[in-house]
C-alpha cells in the first residue's frame, strides 16, 4: 500500500490518460532522429526547464517511458536554478521502480524550441534497449491494475470502476440503498455518496439492518503516516468518516500503520529512515486528523507502534495462523525476497475490523459489526480480512469503497510528496491554493478564448471541476458551474475562482482548529479508554 | 520449534538409535508374508497388546515405517483394555506427518507369539506403496537434522555433536572456557558444563570479558508452552540458567511462547486449539518454572501474548524488517504454504535477545549483552537474530547449548506429551517414579544376571546412568556407579535404585517449592517492573 501514495486512505490519483493535444511549446517529431544523448548540453536543459514550466511530462499527460528514458539521462538531479526541470526530476524518481511500468513513449524524441532554436531531445528506450536486446516497454495491462501498491489504467479513459467492482465482487452504490439511507437516518446522503465518489460497497445492506434493529456498528479507518505533508486528498475517507460518525452516532477507531511505514521503507537516501521517526510522524497525522473536528468521546486514535499487544495482538494472531505465504503473494504481489515484516503486515492492518480488539471500547461484545470507508485500493487487505473472519469467529467487516482523489497536473499523474505543485497542503496559505491552482491545476479549458466560447470546457478532465466535485457541497451549483463551463459561457479563470473560493474557506475553517489541537489533545484521543456511544 | 517436543528449551529426546536384539516376544520373519491386512483380528490385537507391554516400537527401539504402517492399519484407536497397544498408538499418532521420516523398516512383518500359536502381521510400506507406486521410505538424512522441527540423526550412533558445532558454526565448550569461569566467578563449573551437557557456545568468552571488566549481562530462556504437563527434561535450561543467574547475579527474562504454541498447533483433533488455551497454559508452566527457586528481583517472566507491544514490538519489526521470506525459507524449512503468523514468528523469539526490549528493566541502556541457554535445536533463531543484530544497531547475544535430553524409553524414541510412560514429570509421586523408572527406563543391562556379570551394562545407552549424568551432581560418585556398572559388579536395578533415589529427592523439593507458587507470585514474577542486580 506504500509506493503509490503517501497515505493509507489516502488522496488517491486517478490514473486517467488525458487526450488534449501537446503543449505548445513542443514540436514533437515523429521517428528516429540522430542527435547525441549524452551528456545533456546546457541549452538543452534549460529548454527542457522552460518545458516543464508548463507541461508535466515529456509528452501528454501522463508519465511515460519518455520520462524514463530521459530520467535515465541524468546522471543526478539537476542543478536547483532549473526548478521546473528538478521537479519534473524529483517527481520522476519518486516513482522508483514503478517506472518500468509506464506506458510506452509517445514519441521517440522530444523537439524543443528555444530561442527560435529547434532542440531534439532523444527519449525512446535505446538505453534500456542495450540492456535488453530489444526496444519498447511492456504494454499497458489488458485490465486495470488496482492494488495497495499499484494503481494503473489499462486505457487512457482511465480507471473502469464498473468493471471493478464486477472484478472485484463488491456492490455498486445504488439509488435503492442511497434510498434506504436517507429513509433510516433522515439525512440526505453525503457529497460523496450522492455523486459516486464512494462508489461501492460490501455488506452496507447489514450494517443499515443493525441500524434498524436499534443495533450499534462501529467505523474504521486509518491512514499510513509516511509524511508530515498531509494533503487534501488524504482528508476525502476520515471526511466521509466524520460525516457517518455524525449521522449514526457510533465509535470509531482510526489507525495510523506507522508500522508498516517503516516496513516498507526502501529508499536508503531517505533522511530519515527509522521506526522512531514514522512513529513521530503518526502523532503529528493524528493532530491533522483530529483537526476534521472528531468527536473525542466516540474515536480511538492509535499508532501500531504504541498499540499492538494484547487483544489486538490475539486477533493479529489469530489472522496470521489463517492466511498463508501463498495467499498474501497472491493477493499482495509479495515474493520470496519480501521482509517477513510485509508479509505479516497485513494481520495487523485487519485485526482492527473485530470489535474484540478493542476491550475497553466494546467490552465483551465480539460481534459489534464493523464498517470501513477507504480508497478501492485497500480492498485486497479486507478482503482477506472477510475471508479470514468466520474462520476465527469473527463478523466480516462492511466497506465503503471510494474512487481515486486526481492530482492537481492531470487525473492520471501521481500526487508525490516530493513535488509540492502536485497538490494542496494542509499547510498551504490562501494566497498558495490561488497560486496552485491557477498555476498547476490541469485545465479542460481549449487554448483561446475564442475556441473555448465555441467548443466549451471538459469537466471530464478539469481538474479544477473534480475537485469542485469533492468540496462543493451544493448539488445546484455544481451543476450549474458544470453547464456554465462545458458550453464555453464559463471560463477556466472563473471556474478556478469558484474552487479556490472554495477551497480557502475550507482550509481556513480547518487550520483554525488544527492550531486549537494539542499534544494534549492528542493524548486524550490516542489513550485507550471507553467511548461514548 | 514445535513439532517434536512439548517445550522450547524442552526436554530433548536424543536420537540414537540402540542396536540391542529385538523383544524376546518377538520373532520377526523376513520376506513377504501373505497375511489378511485388515481389519486386524481381535486375536492380532491382543497380541500386539501383550508385544507393547514390553517393547516400544514394532522393531527395535526406534519408530520406523514398521510403526506406521502398522499404525495406519488403525481406523481408530484400539480399546482402552488393550493399554499397552493404546499407548503406543497415542504415541505413533502424536508424530502426526513427521512419521513421514521415520527410518524404513527393518523387517516387512511382525510375527508374535501368542497361545503359543504365531500370529504374523504385515508392517510393510504397501499401503503407502498403493498410493506413490513406489515401495520404500527416504533413507536416513547423509547428515543429522538439527532444526527447531525436526532432530533427525543421520547414524544409529545419535547426533554427532562435533559435527554440529562444526557444521553451526559454533564453539566448543572447552577446558580452558571452563577455567576461565571458575577464575572468574569462583565457582566450580555446574556438572551440565563439566559433563558436556551444555557443550556448545557463542561468544561466551565476550561474556566473560564484560563480566571481568565489571559490567552486567542478563540471561535469556524460555519455553514454548503447549502442555500443562511439564517433564524433567524441560527443567534442563531452566536449572543451567538458574545457576548462571545465582553465580553472576545478574537479571532473567523468561519469554513463553504462548503465540507460537498457537500458531504451529494443526491438529484439528486437539480438545482445545485455541490462542486462550495456549495463553492459560503459560501461566500454568510459569508455576512451575517459578518452582526452580528463580529470585523474583531479578527475574521477568513475560507470555508473548501478554507482553508484545510498545518497546519489545518495535524491536521485533526491526528485525521482522531485515529478515526476507527467503532466509526463512532457509532457515527453518518455512514454505508457501505455511501460515504469515509462523513466518513472522522468529523475529518474536529474536526480540528478547536485546535489552532495548525491556526498558523497565535496563532503562535505556540499549547494549546489555544477553547470554542465551538453550537446546542446540534452538540455534537456528539466534543465528538469525545474531545476523540481524548489527544491521539494527543491537549486540549479538552470546549462547550456550544443551545436548537433548532423552526419553525414558530409550535415547532414540520421542517423548510424547500423550505418552505419559515416556517421561517423569513433574507432577509424578515418589511411587510413580519408582515405578516408571523400573518399567519403563530402557536398560544398558544384559539379557540374564549372569550375561550381565560377564559382558557389564552399556552405560552409553542406558536410560538411567544416563539421567544419573544430568541429575546427580556427585562427580566421584557418578564414575564409580559408571564403573561397577559396566564392568558387571552393579545390576541394572541397584542402578536404577540410584536414580529412583536422586530424582524422588530432587522432586519431592520441586514439588513442595511448587505448592508454594500462587497465582498472586505469577503475577508478581509477570508484571513489567524494574530488577534488583
Amino acid at each position: 500500500m506504500c509506493n503509490l501514495d503517501s497515505g493509507r486512505h489516502r488522496g488517491h490519483h486517478q490514473p486517467r490518460t488525458v487526450t488534449r493535444g501537446e503543449c505548445d511549446l513542443v514540436k514533437a517529431r515523429c521517428g528516429p532522429a540522430s542527435h547525441q544523448r549524452m551528456p545533456l548540453s546546457d541549452l538543452e536543459t534549460k529548454a527542457l526547464d522552460e518545458h516543464f514550466l508548463i507541461c508535466s511530462y515529456v509528452h501528454g499527460y501522463t508519465a511515460s517511458q519518455g520520462d524514463a528514458a530521459l530520467f535515465r539521462q541524468f546522471k543526478c538531479a539537476p542543478p536547483s536554478h532549473l526548478c521546473h526541470l528538478l521537479r519534473w526530476y524529483t517527481h520522476i524518481h519518486s516513482f522508483g521502480r514503478e517506472s518500468a511500468s509506464f506506458p510506452a513513449a509517445k514519441k521517440e524524441s522530444l523537439t524543443l524550441l528555444i530561442n527560435d532554436k529547434e532542440v531534439t531531445i532523444m527519449v525512446n528506450n535505446s538505453m534500456e534497449a542495450e540492456g535488453q536486446g530489444e526496444a519498447g516497454q511492456p504494454p499497458a495491462p489488458e485490465e486495470d491494475i488496482v492494488t495497495p501498491h499499484t494503481v494503473q489504467a489499462s486505457s487512457n479513459k482511465g480507471i473502469d470502476y464498473d468493471k471493478l467492482v464486477d472484478r472485484f465482487g463488491s456492490s455498486r452504490i445504488d439509488e435503492a440503498l442511497l434510498e434506504r439511507f436517507e429513509r433510516l437516518t433522515g439525512h440526505k446522503p453525503h457529497r460523496f455518496l450522492r455523486r459516486n465518489i464512494f462508489f461501492s460497497h460490501r455488506d452496507m445492506h447489514r450494517i443499515l439492518d443493525a441500524v434498524e434493529s436499534g443495533k450499534k456498528f462501529f467505523l474504521y479507518t486509518g491512514r499510513g503516516p509516511s509524511s508530515n505533508a498531509m494533503h487534501i486528498g488524504h482528508l476525502i475517507a476520515f471526511i466521509m468518516t466524520k460525516w457517518l460518525q455524525d449521522v449514526f452516532d457510533v465509535p470509531l477507531v482510526i489507525q495510523l500503520t506507522d508500522d508498516e511505514k517503516y516496513l516498507w521503507q526502501k529508499d536508503a537516501t531517505k533522511k530519515d529512515n527509522s521506526l522512531e521517526h514514522y512513529h513521530s510522524l503518526a502523532r503529528e497525522n493524528a493532530k491533522d486528523i483530529i483537526a476534521l473536528d472528531f468527536d473525542v468521546n466516540k474515536t480511538f486514535i492509535f499508532s501500531d507502534v504504541d498499540f499492538v499487544g494484547g487483544a489486538f495482538y490475539e486477533n493479529v494472531l489469530k489472522v496470521q495462523k489463517h492466511v498463508t505465504f501463498n495467499q498474501v503473494k497472491g493477493i499482495f504481489g509479495f515474493d520470496e525476497s519480501s521482509s517477513i515484516g510485509m508479509i505479516m503486515f497485513p494481520a495487523i492492518q485487519a485485526a482492527p475490523s473485530f470489535s474484540s480488539s478493542f476491550p475497553f471500547i466494546f467490552g465483551n461484545k465480539k460481534d459489534v459489526p464493523c464498517l470501513i470507508p477507504c480508497g478501492i485500493d485497500q480492498d485486497p487487505y479486507f478482503r482477506m480480512t472477510r475471508d479470514v473472519a468466520p474462520k476465527i469467529g469473527f463478523q466480516k467487516p462492511a466497506l465503503l469503497h471510494s474512487t481515486f482523489f486526481p492530482a492537481l497536473h492531470g487525473a492520471s499523474s501521481k500526487m508525490s510528496a516530493s513535488d509540492s505543485t502536485s497538490s494542496i497542503y494542509l499547510t498551504d496559505t490562501a494566497n498558495q491554493i490561488k497560486k496552485k491552482i491557477n498555476k498547476y491545476a490541469f485545465s479542460g479549458g481549449r487554448d483561446t478564448v475564442e475556441e473555448h466560447r465555441e467548443l466549451g470546457g471538459d469537466c471530464e478532465v478539469d481538474v479544477s471541476f473534480m475537485y469542485l466535485t469533492f468540496f462543493l457541497d451544493d448539488d445546484e451549483k455544481l451543476e450549474e458551474i458544470r453547464q456554465q463551463y462545458s458550453s464555453g459561457k464559463m471560463l477556466t479563470g472563473e471556474l478556478k475562482a469558484e474552487l479556490i473560493k472554495v477551497l480557502q474557506k475550507m482550509m481556513a475553517e480547518f487550520q483554525e482548529r488544527r492550531k486549537l489541537v494539542t499534544d494534549e489533545t492528542v493524548k486524550q484521543f490516542m489513550t485507550p479508554r471507553s467511548l461514548k456511544f
